[in-house]
């Protein structure tokens, strides 16, 4: 089991830095209850002001199936306000069902996206973080028991080292260096089984992502140059993008642009993806797992592209902070699995991400 | 069991009447789950937004064990801001331990209720409504079984009949009867065994508790004239202020204040809180209980107060819609049981609060 007041001292300390007087929002269901007993707790114990948004497992489904019009295509005005007073968001993922929304036409999840938009963007302008909490349906999708998902998950967070924050500050460390080499590279190529890609990355920035938006973390990112990527990619890993099963997707670049799409599973799904928009044809991301503790997919995207040895790229929106250009209401990370024999070369000097002090 | 979808109807139509685009917040503990469902869907089927503010159950207990002075003393500013904001507040009680806060220091209570009364009075300033959802803990309380406890309530809420709010509606019509006779009168005197009180009404406005804010209600009360109390009275239906049992209450007024307290169980609560503060000796509330579907103690004051054939007091605050002008940080009910061969006499006249048509 994971200790939910160590999990607890985690996301205040390392990830929201908890100050006196804050007002920290926490949303998840029913199932976290642990921790979000633990967390109340502890802001309480930091002076800061817990408030808590627990819904039952099932309450997103049935807004689907129960609203109207008013409420597809807007928000109540409650929710912005809320987000404009609070100082930091804190979302746990914490599903009964990770498929409960498979059956839900994707327009209207998309419509309904699209008028809480202003929501989002206000959160993601405060300190905000995403985290799990570890569920039977979350153990079901990785394909293993509660005690083992839970023991993973641990590794993943660093909860099992005697003091996770130390080991959040030595990832973060090596993880700047790592950018550091980064920032100086033009050309990255991607090699594996199936896939020779390469992308440009000169003038772009690198994210050092370490925990403090995604916990657990573990990756450096950037914004490839739009025009940039040529060649082809299998990605190994695979993806369920809102709840719908796709694999072995393999995609072909000219000029930045996808001109083949293929999937062994999902073709339908990948198709109606790149229609999006025309920045869903192009990369808006791309990132390198670096978390020691995440040593397989588990079907969280949260943790399977912080996979060590992985890369991924994001097909759509990409993040301004990256200096990445590309626009697009999509944005689905896909990840290669380049621990059998792939690599990464960067100016043509093969780059060990781990190798990087 | 309570069918959760017609409770949410009765909510949403009778006690709240949610109207399109407004915004409807349900603070409730886990323990109300199905209930919070059947609103969920209920508010947005009435094109409203409903705001879930679901807590563990153990969470009020939690908050006094881990606050400091800054909690204790103030209390987040998005919670008045949120008020200020919506349009309905429906408070479900669901306990999963009615004396959770049995060991706490009063004081801190006291400290931490006066320091978020700005909220409390905000709320009182909307459409509100109080309400239960059955737990094991409630049905403990009353001395009952699980399933029994849920008829016995479903019973109250008249959730028992084919229509609830036709039943409602024709309690409000006798009830407004019987405030129309009550508004003429100018005395009212209250025997039974070791009771013989007389109080004064004249010029006091009589309200008809119908179950807008209270669900279930039954109820019609006033603020009776601040020094007319004279006589006895012996409080025979036990309370549970705070979770603290008292039992056996007599009082004997003179001039409208109490002169002699006495309690088979429980005194140095009843003298502490007649200690309180001037308004705490006299009398805030006189209210008639009228609802049928009530017919024993429960230990609940939400239920208690309501039972037909039973007149409540309370000493303390009075409400200043009944034009009564006690002040007082106290307000607690205490209820004398007229079933077993007492009366109301109004004006000299024999009142039976249910022969009033």
């Amino acid at each position: 089991m994971i200790d939910p007041a160590a999990f607890a001292a985690l996301l205040c300390d390392w990830c929201l830095e908890v100050q006196p007087g804050q007002q920290v929002l926490i949303a998840t269901t029913t199932l976290a209850e642990p921790l979000l007993d633990a967390l109340h707790r502890a802001v309480l114990e930091r002076q800061g002001w817990p408030l808590l948004r627990m819904t039952p497992p099932g309450l997103a489904a049935d807004f689907y199936h129960h609203a109207g019009p008013a409420q597809l295509d807007g928000y109540p005005p409650l929710e912005l306000t809320e987000v404009e007073s609070i100082d930091a968001w804190l979302r746990v993922e914490a599903p009964a069902n990770t498929r409960a929304l498979a059956g839900m036409d994707p327009a209207l999840i998309t419509r309904a996206a699209k008028a809480r938009a202003p929501i989002q963007e206000a959160r993601l302008a405060l300190r905000w973080c995403g985290t799990q909490w570890p569920t039977p349906a979350l153990a079901q999708q990785a394909g293993m028991g509660e005690p083992e998902y839970a023991a993973f998950l641990s590794r993943a967070l660093f909860l099992d080292q005697p003091d996770p924050v130390a080991g959040w500050r030595e990832l973060s460390r090596r993880q700047a260096g790592l950018v550091e080499r980064l920032d100086r590279a033009r050309e990255i190529r991607i090699e594996a089984e199936g896939t020779d890609l390469r992308l440009r990355v000169e003038g772009r920035t690198w994210i050092n992502s370490d925990g403090r938006h995604n916990m657990p973390s573990g990756e450096v990112f950037t914004g490839p140059v739009e025009d940039s990527a040529e060649g082809t990619i299998r990605f190994t890993v695979p993806s369920s993008p809102r709840g719908v099963e796709v694999q072995g997707v393999e995609l072909t670049f000219a000029g930045g642009q996808v001109v083949d799409a293929q999937a062994e599973r999902g073709q339908e799904y990948l198709e109606a993806a790149l229609a999006t928009d025309a920045g869903a044809r192009r990369l808006g991301e791309l990132g390198i797992g670096t978390n020691p503790g995440i040593d397989r997919p588990t079907g969280s995207i949260l943790l399977d592209e912080k996979i060590a040895g992985t890369v991924h790229l994001a097909l759509g929106r990409s993040y301004p902070e990256t200096g990445g250009e590309n626009v697009s209401a999509l944005h689905w990370d896909l990840i290669c699995d380049l621990r059998s024999g792939g690599r990464l070369t960067v100016d043509g000097q093969p780059l060990d991400p781990f190798g990087v002090q």
